[in-house]
Parts: C-alpha cells; structure tokens; sequence
C-alpha cells in the first residue's frame, strides 16, 4: 500500500479548499470505479466541477461557506469510521467543553439539533402559558412560532430607523401576561446589532419580569464578541437564556450542533420537550472548531471583507442598507422581494425569502469571493 | 500536487477497515502535523491503536460495527466539504427514495433524527389523549413512555414462554380506552420475532380499534425481510405505523437517521411535534447505503453468523436464550444483571443495561468476529 497515502508535506500552508479539492478528486476517482487517477478522470472531475458553476449560487440561507474549520474537517473524517457509535460520550465531552468555554456549569448548558431545536424546545415550553411573546418585526420568528402554536400571543415592535432593536418600545410592551421578551442579536434578517451596555441594562431590568431570550446566532461574526454576548447574565443568576450554534460562523449548519445557556432548572424543564438527537460527526467537528483558535478570528475576517464590499456595490447603486454584524446584509431594493428575487434567479443568484413587512428590501448571504463576483455583477445590473 | 492522491488500484476488493485504516493514518499523520508518514508516525499509530485495545468491548448499544457501508463512508467523505450547507435538498431526495423503496407515496414518508424520533413524536402525539397503550414487558419502552409522559398508562402484557409477543393476550388487553398497540419487531431486548401472518391478521383487526406501531428498527437485520415487514398494511390504508432506522443494520446510529411510514394526516399530526431536523452527512450516508445492493445481505450474513457463535457458547455454558433475529442474544445468565454486567466488565466487555423484570437474563450484541472472540472467552469464564 506504498502509494495509497496522502502527502502532507504542503498541508499547513495549503488552503482548504485546495486540499480537499485535490482529496476529494481523489474519492471522486474511487466511486467511479477508476483503477488510478487517470489524467481523464481528473478532467471528468474538472467537467463535473466546471458544470456545477451553472448551479445557482446560493447566498439564500445564511450558511458560512468558509467553514467548516480545517480541523473539523479532520475531526470528521477521523470518525467516518466510527459513525456506527451513537454519540453519547462525545456529545458529553462536548457540553463540558462548552461549559469551560461559557464559564457556566455544565447544569447550564442544553444541547441542541442546531440552535433551531433549543428555539424549539424552549418556545414550546414557555407557550404552554399562553399569554405573550415581545419580539420585533422584522425579526426571527422560530421561537415566536413555538410560543404561537402552543396559544401564546405575538406582539411585534417595529424596528427603530436604524432598524435596530427599540428597547425601550419593548420595555413599554411587557406586562404581568408577558412570558417572553425575545431579542435577536445580531437580528436577522437586518444584521444590526444592540448597544451592549443597553441591552444588558434591559436583560436584568425586564427578566425581572419574564424571561428573556437572546439568540447570538450570528454574534461571532460581530466585531467585539465578548463585549456583546449576554451569557454573563446567565453566570450572574438572571432569568435570561442564551442560544448559540455550530451553523453560522462555524460553517456547521449540515451537521445541526447548538445549544443554549439558561438556569438549570429551565435545561430540564425545557429538555423535556427535544425529539432530536445529536449526531457523532457534528459533535467532533463543533468540538474540533472551539479548538480551532486560528479558525474564529480569520473567518470574521473574511466575512467582514464579504460585508464591506458587498455594501460598496449596494451604496454604489444608492441603496439604503442596515449596518450588518452578522454574515448576511438587509438592503433595500425600490422593487417587490419577488421581482428581486427573479430577476436575480435569472443571474444565478439566490436571495433569502421575503421578511415582511419590508417587502421591498432583500437579504444576501456573504459567500466566497468567487460567489460575490457573481451576486455584485447581478446586482449591478438588477439595481440599475 | 503529484503525490497528494490516493491510489486506489486495490480498493474494490479490500477489506473496508483495511482501507479506511490505512487512509485513517494517513489523516492521523495530517493531525499531529507530520511532514510526511514516516515510519515513526505509523508506529505511534499502531501503538495508539493498540492502546484502544484496551479500552472495552462495547456489546451494550445494538450498534452495529460492520457498517457503516463503504458507499456510505465515500458518500459523507465527498460531503465534507459541503457540511455548511443546510440538508434540505438531500433530504427531500433521500424521502422520495425511500418512498419508491417502501412502495409508498412521499406523503406516506415522516423523516426522523433516528426512529427514535418518530417513536417520541408519535407517543407525544398519541399520548395527548391519555387513555392507554399495550405493550410486551420486557419490550423497547421508548415510545411508550412518551405516552407515558403525556399521561397514558401502560398496559404490559407478558411474553409467551419463547420470549415471544403473546399476541392473543395483546388483542384481549384492548378496549374502547387503548390508544395505541406497540409491537417492536424483533423485540428488543429477546430478538425474537412474530409469525408474519398472524402479526399481519392481528394488525388488520386491532387497527380497527386503534393505531398499531410496528417498530421494525432491527428487522433488516433478520432473514426474509420482505415476509416480515408491515408496510404493506400501511399502503393497503390500514391504521398500521411502521418505524425504521439506518442506526442498525445500515451502521449508522451516530448519524441519526430515521423514518416511520403512515398515513399522511398522521404524518402531517405527528411532525407537529418534532424539534430536530437531519444532518448531512447523515442524511447522504443514508441515500448511499440504499443504493448500496451488496451491503445488506452482507452483513446480514455477519450478523447472523455472530448470532450463531454467540448462541453455541451460550448453549455451551448450558444456558437459555431466546431465538434471535436482531443483531443481539438475549439470554439467561443465572445471576443479577447487575453482577454478570461487573464480572463482563472485569473481562473489558460492556453488556447492556438491566430489561426488567428478567433481571437474571442479558443483552449482547454481535460486534467484529474480533470483538466476539473477547466476549466468547468472558463468557466462558463469567458463566462457568
């Protein structure tokens, strides 16, 4: 088996994609049945990649194609082999790492099938009050659906001219019904972000009166991460909860790992309501990404740079956008969403659904540089 | 990037842990930042690998090591790169090939983060009606304590003296206030199965009164699938459910794939109560592993003869056993579980947990042939 390994001899300074490009070519060959890999069928895979580029290019939803880490590449591909195993023991080595991480106990932490699956559970729980949720419009609404089904009220507060978070338009709408305060942060779909000191001021004074729940689904991609997340709220003893999850920063959305921080005694009441389970290669590879200290602040990097020039093109064709934290910008088009949407469709671009009411604005994913080509030529002419 | 590849030359008739244990040093070499596979890396490896001998036979989870199938590795090896990518494609395509598998319409087909899903999502759903749900004790409790949760009582009713569903005392257990009738076939913990026929002819009678669960996770496992299974009565409109699994004989537990087959307003009830969603990776290992024809009756061939084994030395120990037909023995071991479960982990082989009320009885499962010769000599000195 002389020939039938990897040279590595490049492999730390060689860019992931480049080296799975050339592994994966290598896999590609073996499911074809190739003896070798023949010099056709390295052009066959260069077809097959070539004809992939007339696929749209999707920057619809929120996924990270800079992740996921190298090392959660490794991780999975170390434990392809043993994915036979159910994941409890790694799935526990996980929550302890993660309790390190958030200086919280492990009574803290709630495991989910993605950050989707705590909204879930927790939604479900706190709707079976009935009463009222306080959210904003436009705003994420999974858990705010949760809380609906079960009999629960929506208030929506609009969004202030920045559209940020008006904490205190939300303030004024909690009262002895409210069960929830939810707060997105960065929301989506706009990307903009609270003030820290604000919003921490509003977490202790309102979950006084009924629990509230920040979602920092996308906070890693902010600027100052530790100075914006919440969970010391948690270590402190208030009534908030915190989600997080492995899909956004950590480009891990396929392999649905998240979880939330919350009082222990609301992890079991809460866990009583998960149907999921997590799955072994989407615990080693969110174990591997927090053990990734380069992976974090490169690929804010890289996000960021996304932003930037993706708001040039925007400013350039004199649009109106919101300050984006997160990986995707809110910018509005002066057209329907589902005219916008087409008309990009049309340049192989896919935009997110539609965010009402603000039905002439869209959201675009940040993808890679390649990707951005295309959506900044589309627009271009789309907005013209 | 000449020596970055993979030779493949001998690849199809290489044994699939002889090939992924040489690819597996390989990433090895990757992690620990060698230059190249020196001959110093494969001793390390070989010495680790050697080390995890001594960690201990793991024959407590019905996981099954002969998969997952090589088509299924290749399938999540090649995704590993798209794992940012939500699933939702593959997923819909992975359900309308289950469905044409099944012979059954797509809305017949509920995707569940393993069967283990469905049994929590159906039991919720069932349960909000109270009432009450007979089973077999012993029996695989999850989805009637679902039920359980949700306030349903549950009717027990004892095995016959094969360790065998007593089907007659089933029928005779329901009345007007039964929800449910949860058949799990081949049972776990006994292994053992129904005639096909009169678990058909009961099924079609029962299910005028109330639905019937067939949980049929360790059924691929047993010879004549085709004769066994009840699917058929669910695309004959009968009020049968059927749950499967890709954790068992496809090898996949970690991964968390799963389906029930029913009718589609129970389908569109049922889902109601789901918070996971699939991986992946999980979710290409499964659409690869249907599309594997060799795979199943492989390892079925494996399995059975690790049943076969096991059995001999169980019988030569002068023991009962119940008549298998899962990937497990379930037999009598004269002791407590508790004690036979210490001296087995004293020889370095996990057995499953205690099945009240045959607390004198044991659950293994069939590993490698390699694994099986460490139990077998445990056996031979635990039982003698």
């Amino acid at each position: 088996m002389e020939s039938n390994r990897l040279s590595t001899a490049s492999f730390p300074v060689l860019d992931r994609r480049s080296w799975l490009k050339s592994t994966g070519m290598a896999f590609a060959g073996l499911t074809v049945g190739t003896q070798f890999l023949s010099s056709s069928a390295l052009a066959q895979h260069e077809a097959d990649r070539s004809a992939r580029r007339t696929e749209p290019v999707r920057l619809s939803g929120n996924e990270n194609p800079f992740g996921p880490s190298q090392m959660a590449t490794m991780a999975m591909m170390q434990n392809l082999e043993r994915s036979f195993r159910y994941a409890g023991v790694e799935t526990a080595a996980l929550k302890k790492l993660i309790a390190e991480k958030e200086g919280v106990a492990e009574e803290n932490i709630i495991m989910g099938v993605g950050s989707g699956e705590i909204l879930e559970i927790y939604g479900l729980y706190l709707g079976k009050d009935k009463g009222e949720v306080v959210t904003v419009s436009p705003g994420y609404m999974q858990m705010v659906r949760a809380m609906e089904r079960m009999g629960t009220k929506v208030i929506s507060v609009p969004l202030n001219d920045k559209l940020e978070h008006d904490l205190d338009a939300m303030a004024a709408k909690v009262t002895a019904n409210t069960k929830c305060v939810y707060i997105c942060n960065p929301n989506n779909p706009t990307g903009t972000i609270v003030n820290p000191e604000k919003l921490k001021a509003f977490a202790i004074e309102v979950s006084k009166k009924c629990p509230v729940f920040i979602d920092e689904a996308y906070l890693q991609c902010a600027d100052n991460f530790e100075a914006n997340t919440m969970v010391g709220l948690v270590r402190d003893g208030h009534n908030v909860a915190v989600a997080r999850t492995f899909s956004k920063l950590y480009g891990l959305a396929g392999q649905r790992v998240g979880y939330g921080v919350m009082k222990p005694e609301l992890v079991k009441a809460v866990q009583e309501y998960s149907t999921g389970s997590l799955n072994l290669l989407g615990v080693v590879a969110a174990t591997a990404s927090l053990e990734d200290a380069a992976y974090a602040p490169e690929t804010v990097a890289k996000i960021k740079a996304g932003r930037n020039a993706l708001i040039d093109v925007v400013k350039g064709m004199g649009k109106k956008y919101a300050e984006p934290h997160g990986n995707f910008v809110f910018f509005q088009t002066g057209m329907p969403i589902s005219m916008f949407a087409d008309k990009m469709r049309a340049e192989n671009v896919l935009v997110a659904r539609p965010f009402p009411p603000m039905l002439d604005w869209a959201r675009i994913t940040i993808g890679t540089p390649e990707d951005m080509a295309v959506c900044h030529a589309a627009l271009k002419k789309v907005l013209a």
